[in-house]
């Protein structure tokens, strides 16, 4: 996996592929303020629970660095971190790297640091968010390696890889690494509609790699299933509640359920970073309502667009996290795996 | 429900509505040769299992009426017949509305019939396949009533509507039927990757008709289901094995477990020609696999494209037939009803 769909330019920008445009095109775009920082974000250009995070901190940087002194204030910094929270509401990981974003302006601003100071402590905050990010991926890809067996196939919903983080990806990474392992290993994409990003991303990103990769509509899982052709499931996360509880991309939640009736183990890929301890349960997640125009339906026809579902913890067979595999009961032990490492979200 | 989607024209040639082009453009064309029909069957600009046995019929009698007295032979005929018939592999409705114009054709040459009496013999056949097959749709919605509570929400998949036959649909009878009585009834419509009948067709006509429908992605039918929001699904069926096991658009398998697992009852309605007691389970009935194309994945990935999957009769709380409501179990009841009332294909 060698992909630099994000990066700085060499003037301070934030950089990332368009990833509407793939897999048809490769188009790079740049961003240096808060306004083309989110519709980036809401228009799905970057996409991805852990890289949104990234994104809005390296754009929030970027923004930063193109102010003077009398601009860049607290009252700046909040407003944007407001307006960047609320761009997608179900990821917890914008939330959480934006609040990092401002203790890092707290701290730099409590050392009397002058505007230099403040914009250097945002793109060093950013870069960090960005490199463990990198290193979470690979921490998850690690911990997953017991389950993927040699000749193993994985089915995958939506896109959980390297386009949807800073790294080699949540539910991608544990495939990538036993594919660095030189061990057989091959994946079936969900089309993931109405936004296609299985087809569009998973299937991009791991045919790049030379990952073996069939595609499929989503109505096919179940027969696919059926017919002995998958050993387990992994999908990303973009929230796990307290009892384990996940939200992720809409069709999760079916994917669990028809695992469940054929014997296939059901696994969730995410960081730590993903939990929510403050939901007890996945009740308590907000899901995102997405425009009716994805589903492009009949005229006189209404349409239900949901981005995302709910998935009960108990159909997870266990979390491949940054911090090892975590098995069930998760009532007992997310809090205390989480609570253990001092995640910065207390 | 008023939709002249198949017709003759003046001149008896086969007028069809291109339901490729739906719901962007109400396109008709016509056919009068073999060829123009097993296109028309192929590209699925007629599909729906007893349509594309109608259309065949109608489109076999068209071609016949242009021929000569040289030309139209039984030679012709069973060669126009084969052609035909492997158009589309799954439904069994194609070869056995061409079983019956080959008996057409015997017995109007038997009389010693000119080619006049050849062609009537064969317009004739057609017409009372398309009458019996608008007569079986309104028998499949009456069946169907005592299932439709008011204010019910009926799922359903793909489209088993007006447009997948020459009547008011299989799937869609007992709601068209429960419409017109005044009753109270909703529809939710998947929209049934890859070619998207349900969002195309199905929200189409039943807009068209007044009846409430709402389109989701196939993905967010098991999170639908879990907020309550189905009290049942009824689908259509391409063909129905001796034990009850039902071939169907791919995807309805998945929806059928999905039905279970929330206690929603999962119905099929067909008609009884769709049933094959030459299958005994649906391990035998062949499945189609289209082209790969429909998928649209990234360069290098490769795709899996099955048309159908085969739900096994225990997910089926019963068939709405023609012939009434039949309930499990399968294996006992259904060459009996089917066996009383002597369909013709034995």
């Amino acid at each position: 996996m060698n992909l630099q769909h994000i990066s700085w330019t060499p003037d301070g920008r934030f950089r990332y592929l368009d990833q509407t445009r793939l897999p048809q095109e490769e188009l790079y775009r740049e961003a240096d303020t808060v306004d083309a920082v989110i519709e980036a974000i809401q228009a799905l250009r970057v996409r991805g629970a852990p890289l949104i995070g990234v994104a809005a901190a390296m754009g929030l940087a970027a923004a930063a660095s193109r102010l003077t002194a009398e601009e860049l204030t607290g009252d700046w910094l909040a407003r944007a971190v407001r307006r960047l929270s609320a761009a997608r509401p179900t990821a917890v990981n914008l939330t959480w790297a934006l609040g990092r974003m401002l203790e890092a302006y707290d701290r730099a601003a409590g050392h009397g640091g002058g505007t230099q100071q403040l914009i250097a402590g945002l793109r060093d905050e950013a870069q960090r968010i960005w490199d463990e990010d990198a290193a979470m991926c690979r921490a998850i890809g690690d911990a997953g390696q017991p389950l993927i067996a040699e000749g193993a196939t994985v089915l995958t919903h939506c896109n959980a890889g390297a386009l949807a983080t800073g790294g080699i990806g949540t539910a991608l990474a544990p495939i990538y690494v036993a594919h660095e392992s030189r061990r057989r290993v091959a994946v079936i994409s969900t089309e993931t509609r109405p936004l296609r990003q299985g087809a569009r991303l998973t299937a991009w990103e791991l045919a790049r790699s030379g990952v073996p990769v069939t595609s499929i509509v989503d109505g096919a899982a179940a027969a696919i299933m059926a017919q002995g052709k998958v050993d387990l499931v992994i999908t990303g996360a973009d929230r796990i509640a307290a009892n384990g509880d996940v939200a992720n991309k809409i069709g999760t939640y079916g994917l669990a359920v028809l695992s469940r009736a054929h014997g296939i183990p059901f696994y969730v890929a995410a960081p730590c970073s993903t939990f929510d301890l403050s939901s007890p349960t996945g009740a308590n997640i907000p899901i995102e309502q997405r425009g009716l125009e994805e589903i492009d339906t009949a005229p006189g026809a209404c349409a239900l667009n949901p981005a995302f579902d709910v998935t009960p913890g108990e159909y997870v067979a266990a979390l491949i996290t940054d911090l090892g595999v975590i098995e069930p009961p998760y009532v007992d032990t997310v809090p205390g795996v989480i609570g253990a490492e001092g995640s910065s979200r207390g």
